[in-house]
């Protein structure tokens, strides 16, 4: 049974559940940001998903690009990632990015400390994130 | 009409052309690592690509996972981003990470200076990636 590492729960917030994977808003709010999570129980790596399952994860990692564009900050590039080396249960971010964010142009992952957002905005930002994807 | 980036060449060595991607070997003897650039003019982002393609690309995705683990050094995580920050032309990275390599457990890009192979060890390497990929 999917089980979601409680790593997840400490970093972000949910938004709900699409068709495969359950979607969190990262709470930082330097960048837009969202993280999908197969639901399959034991998935580490994309290998460990079956065809139909992968197509499915594609379609939420387009979609969940949609939702970061959707949020009001400027992105000029997309960047999607399957890590995995800190939390191994698979997941894939999708994060806007933009020249002037802090990380630019290196990855966000590892970068430094997030900077949550304010309880209001947390609150307005998952709103309007789970709105783009229709949850 | 497609035309690789230049970005790559000073990088990477060329391993030849997969149905969409066309396919190199990044030159960090570090790392075990594929570099996958979709054959389609002016991708920047995975939404630029048609249903058709997306599919190709997981399904290169996966075949570039195998042959990184197949190049003889030890993965204990496969890393597989798509960021274009830097060189904006759609590629997506496949690597191999292992817990004792010199950045993990953060992300490879941006790291560190890459350590290229040496000539004999780049034949090498790049002969088994392409045997790999059928290549």
């Amino acid at each position: 049974m999917f089980e979601l590492d409680e790593a997840f729960i400490a970093t972000s917030a949910a938004l709900g559940d699409l068709p495969l994977s359950h979607v969190r808003l990262q709470d930082d709010a330097r960048y837009p940001w969202i993280v999908l999570i197969p639901r399959r129980a034991g998935a580490r790596e994309l290998e460990d998903l079956d065809r139909e399952d992968l197509a499915a994860l594609t379609d939420e990692i387009l979609a969940a690009g949609r939702a970061v564009r959707a949020l009001g900050m400027s992105v000029d590039k997309l960047n999607v990632g399957a890590l995995g080396n800190v939390t191994p249960q698979l997941h894939v971010h999708v994060v806007g990015r933009h020249v002037a964010d802090p990380a630019w142009p290196g990855p966000v992952w590892g970068h430094s400390p997030a900077l949550p957002y304010t309880p209001a905005d947390l609150e307005t930002v998952t709103a309007a994130a789970g709105a783009a994807l229709g949850l």
